[in-house]
């Protein structure tokens, strides 16, 4: 007679802290809301799959089981393949030394696509693929806004001299790929709607250059999180990137694109300490729990290293984590608050937001999946990290 | 006939990039510099283990393979243990949830001892004690420079009731703990000399008037790294522990402890791109293989994300990770530098020196060993995270 067990679901209550916690029901709401809007103004979604570093996560955000995606390392590349992602572009500027990884998964079935902005590295890409005969597709990396890398829109010679080197030599010119990281400093729907606005128009004004030249430029691919949800128009784009959208954090309430309560991501802790005079809870999430991301420190509210929920997920008034060590949070309340510290005793647990739910999500090596309103883990899933 | 198979060693021109590099010789001088200036003064070294993560690490840092040890999660305690370390103390404030895992290694023949600084604790780890008849060793952790938890050294009347509630209500009054926290921004070796002293001072008082009050106080145990290495007299004091020593940093050489020479661990990376009008060369290496540790912002010398040096360790002039996004490093000049940026093509590498050793560890799931000088990687040795 086989024995029967119950095994007892893991609860808010029960988990051991500090661990990652992910609001599903948040996480879905957020997907939709990007989807529906690019369904509105036509470019297909290409989410960035380096936010969430997971295949559960990365199921529910992409378009098909199939792709497509983007990634920031080969190893996220490499691990989305396993699981049946076919189209993808890997968004860091190529080295030569990479160029073997990229084709074996091309040789697997993969279409991967890299990223340049340089002659040096079109050259590069093009010996690649005439040595393994396969044309590698690139895209020329845009720079719109100055903040990282990429040829200017009006830098029409370099663009060119690189789209041939490209198509002439060897590889494949798949097309320009633009990131507005400066929106991340943009505050206001004016602001952000100029950001979109300036990056589809640093695109498309690559792109044309290209064309005109003679040199084709099928993919047109732009994003950000906030400029994908600020842009109002898309004309000439092909493709949104974002990443972020799909948790949310303390830096997109920030900026505006979303509200505290869209946060889908939080930190699990436990109190483990009091120093009443200074006003101060400690507890068991410090930055190896949290990440050194202090992403709100330059905005108009800082958050510290999070803001303060109850277990339930609900902000307690002015409360962060004012400091941090390696596995201590100092939780007080905001400079200046009038509110009262809540009565938390030893063993009590909070969930703190993130500034970055990036850099906060790196930390652990998995979610605890809860659903809004309630304390019962309903599934685990694995994070990875590494390159 | 057996066949026979040439493996070529790794290189540091070979490996992926980015990754984490242990040059083992400025490792093993850092070690015995601390043992040295740790047996002129008396008291043995209790080594953190929360920087390296690692049993290869944790066996050449100790004084024994079964220890002393000192950990900052119970996951290191566990894999410690595993690895025959017997002697550990759980260097956190202690939550009743942690206690079941405590228990387990005491079951399974670890000394491990935990830290509090509230009656509510020491009630909660006398009952735990009771009801596994098991004397639960705790230390009472001293706020010797007012930087994170404990009980003020001369807060005689809590630190009595906290010792007799262990003491007579079934745990073990172990001794007392303190962790001068504020040393790290200190600057100068008197500033330094005096932090050790107060530590040292604070310790040795509150075990004092333990003593006087009745109960037991075997341990004094204090620690950090720049009041380990500027301690001068450390009468009353019966264990030290530090933990950075091990590897060093920027933040440390900022601080005066070492020099930027003696850094143990760096970061490879490889050239991705260039923006020459801006003067910088882009990397493999954002904030995730550096992590968002900022620890030289408030120093003298901000260090950005990290100080550049070529591939076999030697810093270039004035050159920085000036910023970070995810996957990319910013490379630049400090401002105001006169000297000129290298000449590092696509594909050339460099190594980055982190600003906390422990942060930029804990973005790695290893550590490829080298020798000052050497090219060739001599061992790979696994890091582990995780709570």
């Amino acid at each position: 007679m086989a024995s029967q067990t119950f095994v007892e679901k893991a609860t808010l209550q029960t988990l051991e802290t500090p661990c990652l916690i992910l609001d599903a029901d948040r996480m879905e709401r957020n997907v939709r809301r990007l989807k529906s809007h690019l369904t509105t103004l036509g470019p297909r979604l290409r989410p960035h799959l380096k936010t969430g570093k997971s295949v559960e996560v990365a199921r529910r955000v992409m378009m098909s089981d199939a792709g497509p995606a983007t990634v920031s390392t080969l190893k996220e590349a490499e691990q989305f393949a396993a699981a049946g992602v076919r189209d993808i572009i890997y968004a860091v500027g190529i080295a030569p030394g990479k160029l073997g990884r990229v084709l074996a998964l091309r040789a697997a079935g993969v279409d991967i696509a890299v990223i340049l902005d340089s002659v040096e590295q079109a050259r590069l890409v093009a010996d690649a693929s005439r040595k393994s005969n396969t044309r590698i597709p690139a895209l020329i990396e845009i720079d719109c806004d100055g903040h990282r890398s990429g040829v200017l829109p009006d830098e029409t010679e370099r663009l060119v001299e690189i789209g041939r080197a490209l198509h002439e030599e060897g590889a494949e010119l798949r097309g320009v790929l633009t990131h507005a990281g400066g929106s991340y400093s943009a505050r206001g729907r004016d602001a952000l709607e100029q950001c979109a606005e300036e990056e589809r128009a640093g695109a498309v004004k690559a792109a044309k250059a290209l064309r005109e030249a003679g040199v084709p430029c099928p993919v047109v691919s732009v994003g950000s999180t906030p400029t994908a949800h600020f842009s109002q128009d898309l004309t000439g784009v092909t493709e949104v990137r974002a990443g972020v959208f799909v948790f949310f954090d303390l830096v997109m309430s920030g900026i505006g694109v979303c509200q505290v309560e869209d946060i889908a991501l939080s930190v699990l802790a436990t109190v483990v300490g009091h120093q009443p005079e200074k006003g101060w809870i400690l507890v068991d999430a410090g930055w190896m729990a949290m990440s050194r991301d202090r992403g709100t420190a330059k905005q108009e509210l800082d958050q510290g290293y999070g803001l303060v929920c109850d277990v339930h997920g609900k902000p307690y008034d002015d409360l962060i984590v004012a400091d941090a060590n390696q596995e201590h949070g100092v939780i007080a309340l905001r400079p200046g608050s009038k509110s009262t510290l809540p009565d938390l005793p030893i063993g009590a647990r909070v969930r703190i937001l993130p500034n970055h739910a990036c850099a906060t999500g790196a930390q652990h090596d998995g979610y605890h999946v809860v659903r809004d309103g309630s304390d019962v883990i309903e599934a685990e899933w694995p994070r990875f990290g590494g390159w």
